[in-house]
């Protein structure tokens, strides 16, 4: 039984990997660019990184790979064989089975794989906010919405593995085209991307009138500048990120409905407005959600492991299921 | 341990008791039609209902209330306690504790409450259309929609009790206005009063011509006549099916994306139209569903238990529940 594990979390920007105790403690960490050429097959330039990190770790702290517990976590279907069926915002790897790659590159043996957002329920789960919650929801708000449910105590895989993929809940039949195919996907009105676009759409509009004009144009207006004017106290840019906020109630509210979850972790790169979202999101949830006051009071909580939720759930997934 | 148990499924027109064996056989059967007077307190007339029906059995069967294990079903948010917390479609049971009504009323000691979309997702997972399915979704369609989740085989109650309110689930974000309050709920699209809402609505609009001249107007046309229309091939009631299997469809992807089900199991009053509902909603299913080529087919079938599904559910958990 190791000491330790090494959480991967592959992202469409960076691969970030963790090495980490068996009490969750982070005991090094490396940063990568996650490359996006297609050279090799599916996943084997992404492959290459993930092997040069894995063998960093080996040399710095003298451990061997082929007895080394490896969790990675990739945004996409992971099916529970381990193989990658769908990743529509990392093309490259679609398909790719890493445990493969990384066992022919570098000898690895106990490979395991699962989705990012899963990951990132497993990590709070077992070290975060959402520590000894039996029944919680991990949303991370990214450039889309990914997740991951806990219910009684388990991770939902559902029949195939893919389950948490709860961005691409539509919360607006016939809503705006979502990167999947779909429309009205909840990630289009309350990630990243939905800030993105709704200010795009109010700052055309003539809504964001002060960011328009600082910003020398609508087509300039960015997310970050609405969270950042927003923070200063800019009315037009509170109320856009109230808009955002009452979208992401909505889908909570839903998730309330069909899950009774009483406790929701929010992480990703959007929950650094989370001083701007949550405490609206709270309210909205009042009008929004049903049964609301037969309820006892509903939790919306920031991460409590951050960036480094995915990762270490990943480590937690290879520590549970090494042999 | 009792070899027969009694299930009770309280809806809001009639009172169905069960009394089964522990094999799922029924052995006798009572129907009574719901009260709706609030005399006496919250649940009382209805309490007295169930009362009466559970002497007949014990009578008739020369069984012991006091230690036969006894399950209700009802149609609202009952609590892990057995307290019906909210009950929208049947106020004058809002809050009503029945455990406690039939401890005094007959001296029953084993009364298990459960909701009625949980209890027949129990039941036809013991013995119906889900047995031996570890995640799938009930689904009951009648007048609103109703359901229950089991994932990684165990019903998913959530943190008070409340889970598998998909009706609930908002599909269309300031959609038409539900009798719980919100906007858009699923329930208001593709139930037996979605039916009737839209068969009204396309009314009102000429979209349904022959119907509407052959009920002597617009306000006459009901969902029943547009079932039989639509079996008999009336083209305009065709049409307006498919649009109901649509949003059925649309709902059902929802839950795709958030839990994986692969497998969902269609009950309640409306699903008599299941033959013209389930071969459109399947179709749609694999324009609507994220990932839907990645995953393996999935199974959208008619309930194994019919009606009894509830009153059977109600009584394995007083099966399961039992000491």
């Amino acid at each position: 039984m190791s000491d330790v594990a090494v959480g991967l979390d592959v992202g469409g920007t960076k691969a970030l990997a963790v090495l980490v105790s068996r009490d969750g403690e982070i005991l090094d960490e490396l940063r990568t660019s996650t490359p996006h050429d297609a050279e090799g097959g599916a996943g084997a330039a992404t492959g290459k990184v993930l092997a040069e990190q894995l063998v960093t770790f080996a040399e710095r702290h003298s451990l061997d790979v082929s007895s080394l517990p490896i969790g990675i976590g990739m945004p996409g279907m992971v099916r529970r064989d381990g193989r990658l069926a769908f990743a529509p915002n990392l093309q490259t790897v679609s398909g790719a089975s890493f445990p493969e790659l990384l066992r022919e590159s570098i000898g690895a043996e106990f490979v395991y794989m699962e989705n990012d957002g899963n990951c990132a329920a497993l990590g709070e789960y077992a070290w975060g906010a959402g520590h000894g919650v039996e029944n919680f929801v991990m949303v991370t708000l990214g450039t889309g919405i990914g997740g991951g449910i806990i219910a009684n105590g388990e991770l939902v895989r559902g029949q195939s593995g893919f389950g948490g993929e709860i961005g691409h809940m539509v919360v607006e039949a016939r809503g705006t085209l979502c990167g999947c195919g779909g429309f009205g996907c909840w990630e289009r009105y309350a990630s990243g991307n939905g800030l993105a676009r709704l200010a795009f759409e109010w700052a055309t509009e003539g809504r964001l009138a002060e960011l328009t004009l600082k910003r020398g144009g609508a087509q300039n207006v960015r997310g970050e500048d609405v969270t950042l004017a927003a923070s200063q106290g800019l009315e037009e840019a509170i109320a856009l990120m109230n808009e955002v906020a009452w979208w992401l109630a909505r889908g909570l509210a839903n998730l309330i409905a069909i899950l009774d979850t009483g406790h929701f972790v929010i992480g990703g790169g959007l929950s650094t407005a989370a001083d701007q979202l949550l405490p609206s999101a709270r309210e909205y949830l009042a009008e929004l959600t049903f049964g609301y006051d037969k309820r006892p009071p509903i939790v919306v909580t920031p991460s409590g492991l951050t960036v480094h939720a995915g990762a270490l759930g990943a480590a937690k997934v290879a520590f549970d299921r090494q042999p």
